[in-house]
């Protein structure tokens, strides 16, 4: 199979097409010309993990944001790069594959060449797996060819989305040594930037000159934080999920017959969901943030459903499209809980087949109430991050078949008197994760590939490539690099026994902020969703006419910019130190100490009660 | 929800762009006068179908093609219709959604208020219950402003695909009749317009003045005969399965790790697995015809497909998509033969739950073997046309489940080496029959729904509207009508006593031509989709820029015109008839008598030798 990675293929007219397609640079990463501007020293989210990331990181923790400026820039002390040796650089495929991965190699494959025409870029083949058995591939214009703006992640493969064991860290030790590469480029989501970062330190640590960098590239759309916006890749399963749930949608209004439980991959979060119930408009979604933020269990989403489907019956309507995120059943409590035994006792040694006579008589009894398709799947090997393999379990067919026994009990009391109950079940994932690439993602993971030269070139270690301001046109885009240890939280647990378990320092996945405006608007419309059929279909991406720059809504209700108004800030702070420079009168003096005693006042009691439990949507 | 029925509603901006999209029309149904130029009477497919045809169609057989004209066109016999008076229509999705079909509303609709802004269009609500039940819209531009190019059957529903007991004749007899229809058009598939001719047969005995048309919409593509080339809703349910299809081959590529086992939904016959192929190139499909050509059993498609995971693990690849189509069940000799004893028993009225003590020995046994979800599927009662339920039965699994069995099992003996067997199983149907439709289905609905209003314009009874030469631009598109009695066949089936029991005349579903160019095709390409991953992906459909015109590859591929060369032929026999015109010389005629017996005589062989088996890819 590996000799088959980056092979030239036939391409259907449209991929042709698309692989023609030049993004654009935004005015910073044209020319030759690097100009890099640091900001101040980087803090953690949370202060209170503060101690615990600075011993896991000594010597990554603290590094500046980069900022990369355009040439003609006026900022007096932007770092100019104007030498641009040759160098060699490794990029690997750690995460799961999203569409528009291949633009990053491509993206940093034009940089390298641009700056130097004898720069190497190596890609690994088949993943971290590759990377620890040093098995590349030099990326050359011909390899590329018929994999640009192209999805899938098939010209280098992926295997396990993990660089975290001593064994797989040193294997990957010694590969950047072996191949002499000053650079390695991870490309994937949380979990591989996390080992990103780790990484990263180890490499400083034991004073090997490779510089790792992260790409934000999940489909999840949840490694979002204060630097990164968005997530290469999340743009188009979106998309691709609200064309085929708007398609079913359609169809449920035909047939008028038939509920749609669709499962919606996108791991433990619920972004996808949220992103595609505001295109669509399906009648219900049940968000995995909502269920954990009101503890509702499984019978609470089961009646919850199922009045739902009374007083839609009560309108002769008997039809309708429920959205459930995949990563629903870790956030119903008592499934959850279940879950966690279940996996204790694999990790103990204990058969699958002998589970359900060693769990706690409370998970017992609802694991003997579950469907048997329901127990096989729970009794599944967790994933490398331990959580639940999510896209195995049918929770959609669990909720449809404990619905139609609710409903089937209700008709049988003579409280419901509608048409029988009909449920159809689809996930949804696999079919829009190998999707080609909207335009969005294609221009954003192609800058985000020329970003990671610019990181490297600057000689930045453990930082991840980020652009904000996405909602504007390319040429509005900002581009910079954030220090991966300031992304980093703790996890604490309690123990039975009263003590706290801490976790190590990560990039955790964000929550949906039930506080933001994209579920703000869900709020405001889910009651005309569910009762009115509102349906809407954005239809299939397109990529040429006035549809093919439609943007992310997420991206266009919130304002996040949160690097255009760090670098804001700083404008200000030395604006006042200019303003009281010594020699200024008394009375400046006194009045901007007075103001800024009171805006450090404000500031502390801020930050200090905010460090609990923080949230991006 | 009836007064839901054909409300305004919100689109996306894809959507109003589509809304405003307005197809064109072949220059012989451009302007207002029609002219329509009749050909010989028709005869039936098959010869020996001809007497129990006759019987059942005393008024509508035998009634010649019509073919719709330009304006301009010199042609002396062709009939001029130059008055207009008010008409009334109705019109009725009788069968399931297919993208496209609101076009035939619209373009009916124009024709008509072009004719005579007085004529009115009535849309059955809710199908044909609503027929039964004379709910009516009348359609208007408002009603019609957000319908335009849409997908869906939302804007006037359906429910069953029949119009065909005494009582639904009655009342489809009583619902025209009171409501003065001068037509009734049913848009539907196979089984609806079987319905619609013996409705038009019925009315034509009970001299009722409402004439019937039919129209071909089904995205099977199973509704194929010397008139009719292609079906609304097939391109466009073919686009978006091969899109869906390709994604998770670039997954399967991209992980490596999973064998994805598609089920097509499309009814009886393979049309839309053969299409999607030959789009898509997954590694394998297996076509009903092909099971049924070859009679394997489901442990012979077993082996071909362990065989094939064997043989790729050969060469380290252990990924790989299968497309199976929904109506595979009931190729295989076996379960067909089960189903037909189940549908038996379910018949005479015993409970699903005691069917499986009342089978006979062989079929028990083969039910006793099946795993119990498979089991519940084949236990439901069958469709209105008599077939299973296809799209419940998830054959999909039952193969995954058997080939990881197999597969197991030959690790365990020691004869298959390679990886682990992984199957994850996907079902594409209603996630693409809701879909906006392609600009050919669009184009092709919209022409169609103009046909039928010259149709009735001409006071044809029992005909379905036909377009001819569909691989060429809108504007070569050939129009004209065709009675639908000419597309029926009978079926015979020998009973245990010896006997033969005969069918009721109807539109059978044409099967995939074995000896097709569409077939040759995949089968010169079989064993390199097998075997070197050649996947291909046609990405979304697209609506503006070079991709939108994609044409269906068996369009293109196959050279139809059935139509088209019924008119050269007259054109040859007439010239024949001018040459040898009374006064000619001796030599000429004896010649011309020379050559026409031998022609005679060769196309009475024929005749005889194909009245047995006829296929239509």
């Amino acid at each position: 199979m590996d000799s088959d990675f980056g092979i030239p293929r036939e391409l259907s007219p449209l991929q042709q097409l698309r692989s023609q397609y030049q993004p654009q640079l935004p005015p910073c990463l044209q020319g030759t010309t690097v100009r890099v501007e640091f900001g101040d020293g980087t803090t953690v989210a949370k202060s209170g993990d503060a101690h615990i990331i600075a011993r896991a990181f000594p010597h990554t923790l603290g590094q500046p944001l980069a900022h990369f400026l355009r040439a003609t820039a006026k900022v007096p002390d932007a770092q100019i790069i104007t030498e641009h040796p040759a160098i060699r650089v490794g990029i690997v495929f750690s995460g799961r594959q999203a569409p528009g991965g291949h633009n990053v190699i491509w993206g940093l494959y034009e940089a390298l060449k641009v700056h130097n025409a004898k720069s190497a870029l190596l890609g690994f083949l088949g993943g971290s797996e590759g990377l620890f058995a040093q098995k590349t591939v030099e990326i050359t214009d011909e390899v590329l060819q018929t994999y640009k703006n192209q999805g899938g992640f098939d010209l280098l493969g992926r295997t396990k989305d993990q660089i975290r064991t001593t064994e797989q860290v040193n294997a990957a030790l010694k590969a950047c040594t072996d191949l002499k590469l000053d650079g390695l480029v991870i490309v994937g989501g949380v979990t591989s930037n996390t080992d990103a970062a780790h990484l990263a330190e180890f490499f400083a640590e034991a004073k090997c000159s490779t510089k790792v960098v992260g790409v934000p590239v999940t489909i999840n759309g949840d490694l979002k934080n204060q630097f990164v916006e968005a997530n290469v890749g999340f743009d188009t399963i979106c998309k691709v999920n609200s064309q085929l749930i708007s398609n079913v949608c359609t169809d449920a209004l035909s047939a008028e017959k038939y509920y749609y439980f669709v499962r919606l991959m996108g791991r433990k979060h619920s972004h996808v969901a949220l992103k595609c119930t505001l295109q669509s408009h399906p009648n219900m979604v049940i968000l995995g943030e909502e269920v954990t933020a009101s503890k509702l269990t499984i019978f609470d989403i089961t009646k919850q459903i199922c009045d739902a489907v009374q007083a839609r019956a009560g309108q002769d309507k008997n039809h309708g499209v429920i959205l459930i995120p995949e990563g629903i059943v870790e956030s119903i409590p008592e499934l959850y809980a279940l879950l966690k035994e279940i996996h204790g006792l694999l990790k103990e040694g204990v058969h699958a087949d002998n589970i359900s006579t060693k769990l706690s008589p409370w998970s017992s009894a609802l694991f003997e109430f579950l469907p048997p398709f329901i127990k096989k799947q729970l009794l599944l090997h967790p994933e490398s991050d331990d959580s639940a393999q999510l896209s195995q379990i049918e929770t959609e067919k669990l909720l449809a078949y404990l619905v139609e026994t609710e409903m089937n009990k209700r008709t049988k009391e003579g409280t419901y008197k509608g048409k029988k109950f009909n449920a159809i079940c689809h996930f949804f994932g696999y079919q829009a994760r190998g999707s080609l690439p909207s335009k969005f993602d294609c221009d954003y993971a192609y800058v985000l590939g020329h970003i990671c030269y610019h990181i490297l070139a600057a000689g930045l270690n453990g930082y991840m490539a980020t652009v904000t301001n996405l909602k504007s046109p390319v040429n509005k885009w900002k581009c910079g690099a954030a220090p991966m240890t300031a992304m980093m939280t703790v996890k604490r647990w309690s123990q039975n026994s009263g003590s706290t378990s801490i976790g190590r320092p990560a990039i955790h996945p964000a929550t949906v902020d039930l506080k933001g405006k994209a579920y703000e608007l869900l709020r405001q419309n889910a009651q005309k969703f569910l009762m009115e059929d509102m349906y809407r279909n954005p239809g299939p991406v397109q990529y040429d006419g006035p549809g093919a720059d439609a943007k992310a809504v997420s991206l266009c209700v919130e304002d996040q910019d949160y690097m255009g108004r760090i670098k804001k800030l700083q404008e200000y702070l030395d604006q006042v130190r200019t303003l009281v420079k010594p020699g200024c009168s008394q009375d400046v003096l006194k009045a901007a100490l007075s103001v800024m005693a009171s805006v450090t006042d404000v500031l502390s009691t801020i930050s200090s009660s905010s460090t609990s439990g923080q949230q991006f949507a």
